[in-house]
């Protein structure tokens, strides 16, 4: 098998800041991953990314994640076995062997977490995921709109519990997943989605992980070369920067495991005299400028530090801070009939149709 | 083997009265399992009630039941499918037959619930349960304290979802599958606590399926005869009538799938002038007399309409109701220290100690 790259310990901090931009202020904090795939892959050795087109079409490939919100997240350091047991698990549950790992969701702490498992198994892992981005809620990969079922999935805790889902739709593994996450204290590590090579070649969002690593290259090679890191962002990703700006009031609340809220900012420089307003769950989801909405999901809004260019998250926005807010286009299959009735504003609430802000 | 006895679909209504007597006002209500009981035998034939010490030391023995608060259970009828599904999937986890059918709790709806696999799987059932009558929480079983663990436990809901739990203890048992019982709607069936007959020799409360079928015969031959159907019950059981009273008033709430609540009575007749208090959590968990708490959990109470002799749920309980509240002693095995660290007032959050009413 050819390998796109080796990924070594040191790689995961350009991957983990890529794996920031592409949470969209969501998908927990990649931090916390990036220093469990380090542990591993200095313990079991590098992981080799593989492009999908490499894999045999009756591969096995399995998925995996971490679940739970992020103001949870951050309070309960996760260790890496318990991701590999949920894999471990579900590999003998099939009674087969996984031959390649994927990432479910290439935002977030979920751009990491596979990497802890590929090196524990020592197993390539594809270079790709099921979002191109992070999202709340576990049926919101593009394997549902292709027909992968999320069960039979396995999820594990931090204390030894593990549960079998075998569901009638992955909307319901969602909700039992979810029940069984904050019970458990807010966070689990689960496989499931496992799929073959052929289903996973249609079925993926190529190349996430690669373009993780590319836009952690980007902010730290334009800090080094005293180059705009919001422009090099900006030009790396077809993005446009939306707005520029001080948060002068933020709302939040957790409901049933999720961070929700609105950030309401002024402008400043270009944008000053203008408003802008972020709405989130646990991702930011919505747009507002001037109170006229100007982007939504599946469109992916992302908060930059207005001079380091560092992504913030949703769980990290306090008053006073200046930020620029970035949009860039979603994967074209979230544009569908079927991805818009998936990761929609109407699917989260909001009264608003999927506005279009990028010409295609 | 040795049979106790042969219950055919007629004998349902008998232990489901008894089952409703032994469920302390919880354990939701038994007709409904009474129908699916009777449905079960006359489609796949009778079924064996067998004493305990007939089955071998290695015979494996599963207990089935259901799961969820009774005042949403009744407005959802449970299919035989489910629970037989539970079961078999269970059998094919142990990968081996499972040789007798075992009642979790004998009170309430789960008194006839394991009649319906018996009858579905051509077992025989064992003439005993884990509790003695019910217990709102799927720890609270005479098992846990033999050390028998309830999982690998299967949780099956009416809508083909399912999930396998392995837990490090059976209190996280059931806080896991209660949060997805709630989330399945407010009902699941489940198949748990796998035993050899050895353990079950000792970990059981022999002999409740009998009881409650005797129960429903004094009452039923009471009615028959004009003998006062609650002095029958009272006689046949070693109880003692604690109160005679109309409901003044009743609160109740519905807390994390629990039905909660307190209903104060005043005295009738022989208790003219007195009050009374009763609480529960499903299950009626402590009587008060003139202020004074008389009795508590593990021992019985259980509430009878005064002329009829017909018990009464705590779901039922409504203002006016004429009623006579019963005590009984509970099994001796929950009056060790770890049977009241599982089912003493404490645990419900009352701030008392387990009160003794009958001298032993």
């Amino acid at each position: 098998m050819k390998f796109l790259r080796t990924i070594h310990a040191e790689d995961m901090e350009d991957i983990a800041t890529g794996g920031a931009i592409l949470g969209t202020g969501g998908g927990g904090d990649p931090y916390v991953g990036k220093l469990m795939a380090q542990q591993a892959i200095k313990q079991y050795g590098p992981v080799n990314l593989v492009d999908i087109d490499e894999l045999p079409d009756d591969a096995l490939v399995v998925p995996v994640c971490m679940m739970g919100a992020p103001t949870v997240m951050t309070e309960k350091l996760p260790q890496g076995e318990e991701l590999i047991n949920a894999f471990r698990a579900l590999e003998q549950l099939l009674g087969r062997k996984i031959d390649a790992v994927l990432c479910g969701e290439a935002g977030g702490v979920n751009s990491t977490t596979p990497f802890v498992v590929a090196a524990m198994a020592g197993l390539p892992l594809v270079d790709g995921d099921g979002m191109g981005r992070a999202y709340p809620e576990l049926q919101m990969v593009t394997f549902t709109m292709h027909g992968v079922s999320a069960t039979p999935m396995v999820l594990c805790d931090d204390k030894g519990n593990s549960l079998v889902l075998e569901t009638v739709s992955n909307a319901w593994t969602e909700r039992l997943a979810r029940a069984a996450t904050v019970e458990m204290g807010g966070s689990a590590l689960l496989a499931f989605y496992s799929m073959s090579g052929a289903v996973a070649k249609k079925a993926i969002v190529r190349g996430t992980l690669t373009l993780c690593s590319e836009l952690g290259r980007t902010l730290r090679e334009a800090k080094a070369g005293h180059v705009d890191p919001v422009n090099a962002i900006v030009d790396k990703l077809e993005a446009d920067v939306i707005f520029h700006g001080r948060i002068k009031d933020i709302e939040r609340r957790t409901v049933g495991g999720f961070a929700r809220g609105t950030a309401r900012f002024e402008g400043v420089e270009e944008w000053k005299g203008h408003s802008f307003r972020l709405d989130f769950q646990n991702e930011f989801l919505m747009a507002e400028r001037d109170g006229e909405i100007i982007v939504t999901t599946p469109d992916l809004i992302t908060v930059l530090d207005a001079e380091s260019g560092l992504p913030v998250t949703a769980d990290a926005l306090r008053y006073g801070l200046r930020l620029k807010a970035l949009a860039m286009p979603s994967n074209p299959q979230w544009l569908t009939p079927a991805g818009i009735e998936l990761v929609g504003p109407r699917y989260f609430g909001y009264d608003t149709d999927y506005r279009e802000y990028f010409a295609r």
